[in-house]
């Protein structure tokens, strides 16, 4: 894995459409640690982070829904309104920008980091992990000004990702059975999205034990290590449910997992939704039939939510208790020990971990 | 293809919880093709056939819900009414019988065929394309005794698979963008279903250039040979949508189509519903970001419809002129001239050819 490197880099004030935002605190998100360990492909050198809480600095033309001074979340995923996807009710993945294949650059074409003369790319038009950072307006969201910022950058990212991949894209029932694949940070977010949902069993999973008694902490019924199981954990899954879950999660972000998830599912009417993002290039394959029997599989992004409309909401949901997400902060550090947070995070020691300037 | 041989076959009696049926008339699915051309593995020597309409002749000890007399739909898949399937709000594939590796047998194991002393296995629990055949209970359906049986049979498969599969599994809505690949039974009965549903606009994809003029005449707005165009057909989809198509449907049973629908779909929000039986053992393979983005992947066994409870209910909407089936059916033959039918069938000149006795 690469280790990250703190250097002095040059931010140049926002273009038209742009905002300047001084970052306060910024979670640090397992596609980070995928992008260093090589298996997400973006252009290099880059100022990573995408889960960013901060304050605006300055403005540029024409930009009005935010001012300098607002509290704001900055979002990998942005909401530009227009398109057909930000238009229709369902979609959220917004078409201005190509989030899928990202180029690390702004939507001119060019980079506002330099550092010693040379030009640093973007990470999802965010880059949270540098003081400044310049993000497009349809990327930003004013949030409450008495939101605490070493907590709330966990909903840019991680929060939405996992409670909306429950509310929003399986829409789990009352009473239904789940199972969770990966009990990290988005893992552990749809797990409590689960029992808020009124799941009555949840199932998780993970090959590192010691992710256990704080999933089980969160509303995990069952915990399930592959590597100690002697058939396939998606037979021990079927077998414990009968056949199978109502709803299966994958938040790790492997094909074999993938799979599993979907053969977790009960064959006539399981959905099952893929959260993580495989290493680029991978190829998800399995026999057709899974589907045909009645199976649905589904995704979505920043668990469907549409950024700016809705993320804004969650922050004030979160200030007025009507949802919870102290659980999911394990770990604060300042930013220069950052390279302890990705071996924290490695090492499957935090759910997340806060960095903070 | 193996040609069908008309044979002098013994038809035991009912066993419990079994109904022995006249056959009136008989539908020809491409499933039964698809097994005559050895791509989908069945045991052999069968009797194929399941779409039939007829009257009960007797019925075995404990058996309720029909008597002698009634007329009667036979379907591919039961209800039995108690498993996990049948009592979920959403299941439909009832776990009484295995009707994804069918074994040929009834539940107890045995055939109620036999051929100059040769047991003969069923299809499906049905084999319709016999003089008489004994089903299970839970797979027969009390009809209206105004059914015009020649028409029904099709409600048997073909209608509610197809017309399921836009109301029940896609719920296509109105204004929407809509793909179809491969118009032949069940396509016809998915692009009848999305004009039904209020699409604006149905694109109609196949091989075959002589299905366009009566796909157009159901209500397809565009028609696509793949093997005309420069590039391949979910590119040309996509790029006369936009951004691709509301909902597609795969009609065809091959995995190339099933990634070109899946493919076919609108990036953030499309919903793909698989519908073909693709050969045994085939693997589907796609890039997972297909899903991450935002797509859905489903699919069904005979439209998601629970069959007892609602295919009867389905009959009579045909009589009372609420949905329309007659033009699905493109041919009558005497049963006699079954391989004609599949010869009609197999070169794609016919929609639904229905046999009667």
């Amino acid at each position: 894995m690469l280790p990250c490197l703190i250097e002095e880099v040059e931010v140049d004030p926002p273009k038209a459409g742009e905002v300047r935002i001084k970052i306060l605190s910024s979670g640090l998100c397992g596609t980070d640690l995928h992008i260093l360990e090589g298996k997400l492909r973006v252009p290099f050198p880059m100022i990573l982070g995408h889960e960013g809480a901060g304050i605006v600095e300055s403005t540029g033309d024409g930009v009005t829904s935010v001012k300098a001074g607002d509290k704001v979340l900055m979002f990998p995923l942005p909401e530009c309104r227009e398109c057909s996807s930000c238009l229709h009710p369902k979609g959220n993945l917004c078409l201005k920008e190509n989030v899928l294949s990202p180029n690390g650059l702004m939507l001119d074409g060019t980079s506002r980091f330099t550092c010693r003369g040379k030009k640093i790319y973007h990470l999802y038009g965010t880059s949270t992990f540098a003081e400044y950072t310049v993000v497009h307006e349809i990327a930003v969201g004013k949030i409450d000004a008495a939101a605490p910022m070493d907590k709330v950058c966990i909903m840019s990212c991680e929060v939405p990702t996992g409670f909306g991949a429950v509310f929003n894209t399986a829409k789990v029932t009352p009473g239904s059975t789940c199972v969770v694949f990966g009990l990290g940070g988005i893992g552990s977010a749809v797990v409590m999205a689960c029992k808020a949902s009124g799941a009555s069993r949840i199932i998780g999973v993970d090959i590192n034990e010691e992710k256990f008694p704080r999933a089980r902490a969160l509303g995990v019924t069952d915990c399930l290590n592959p590597r100690k199981l002697k058939k396939p954990v998606q037979q021990v899954v079927v077998e414990m449910t009968g056949f199978g879950v109502d709803f299966a999660f994958e938040a790790v972000g492997l094909i074999d997992t993938m799979v599993a998830s979907l053969e977790s599912c009960h064959l006539s009417y399981g959905v099952c939704v893929i959260i993580g993002a495989a290493p680029s290039e991978s190829q998800l394959s399995f026999d057709p039939m899974l589907i045909l029997a009645g199976r649905t599989l589904k995704g979505g992004i920043l668990g469907k939510y549409k950024t700016r409309d809705s993320i804004p909401k969650l922050v004030t949901d979160y200030l007025q208790k009507k949802i919870n997400i102290d659980p999911l902060i394990t770990h604060k550090l300042p930013f220069e020990r950052i390279n302890e947070a990705f071996e924290l995070l490695q090492g499957g020691k935090c759910i997340r971990c806060v960095l903070s300037f």
